[in-house]
């Protein structure tokens, strides 16, 4: 069982954006900045591309839905998206909010962001979802 | 008309990839490593998150078709997915082969190739797709 999967089984606690029958949205928390959320397959699939077209089309746009609630809690100029794939082998989609490209750069350091400060984003985008 | 436009129109050259009714995909010229590839709609939107829900999903799924051409074609472990979306107003996918994280860093200098490697790149992932 992933890490993922222990989250979204509500084994392991997360600061949760938003849920379907088949995708699970929380906030990361060792984020790039403020609101950055990562979107994963309730399906334990290592590999964003071995997806099967229905359910990688229907994820970019269950990620869509919860990058309008980003945009629409935290300021920014975009919602970037990633994915890296070799660190959890769970599939995941980092939506990342930044005002320039730098932003996206992964030599940055991480945010450290209190317990508080982390439910309260997650609350705000979850009103705008 | 962007610069994407005026590649697909073919008044800009590019090393095509692969190409459909609705997308286009070519060899970024600046690329992060070898094999780094641009998915684009046909259609000129700005914002990939304003893209409607079936041409969103249809392009993730293009996009992984592409992916899995530049897996046989390139030496590495993933394909990476990443989109910025501050840099040129028509939406578009970086699709970059990865053999570890780092390689997705924006802080990473770009290579220098040759027109002659990315023909060759380009003709190896263009029979792989």
């Amino acid at each position: 069982m992933t890490i993922f999967s222990r989250i979204i089984a509500g084994e392991i606690p997360s600061y949760k954006i938003a849920e379907n029958d088949r995708f699970y949205a929380f906030l990361d928390i060792r984020p790039m900045s403020k609101g950055h959320t990562l979107v994963v397959p309730k399906q334990e699939i290592d590999y964003l591309f071995d997806l099967d077209d229905t359910l990688l089309g229907d994820m970019a746009v269950f990620a869509k839905k919860v990058a309008k609630a980003i945009e629409n809690a935290v300021s920014c100029k975009r919602v970037g998206m990633m994915v890296i794939g070799l660190e959890v082998p769970h599939a995941h989609i980092h939506l990342i909010p930044i005002q320039k490209e730098g932003d996206m750069s992964l030599a940055n350091p991480k945010l450290q962001l209190s317990a508080e400060e982390f439910e309260e984003i997650a609350e705000k985008i979850r009103k705008a979802f």
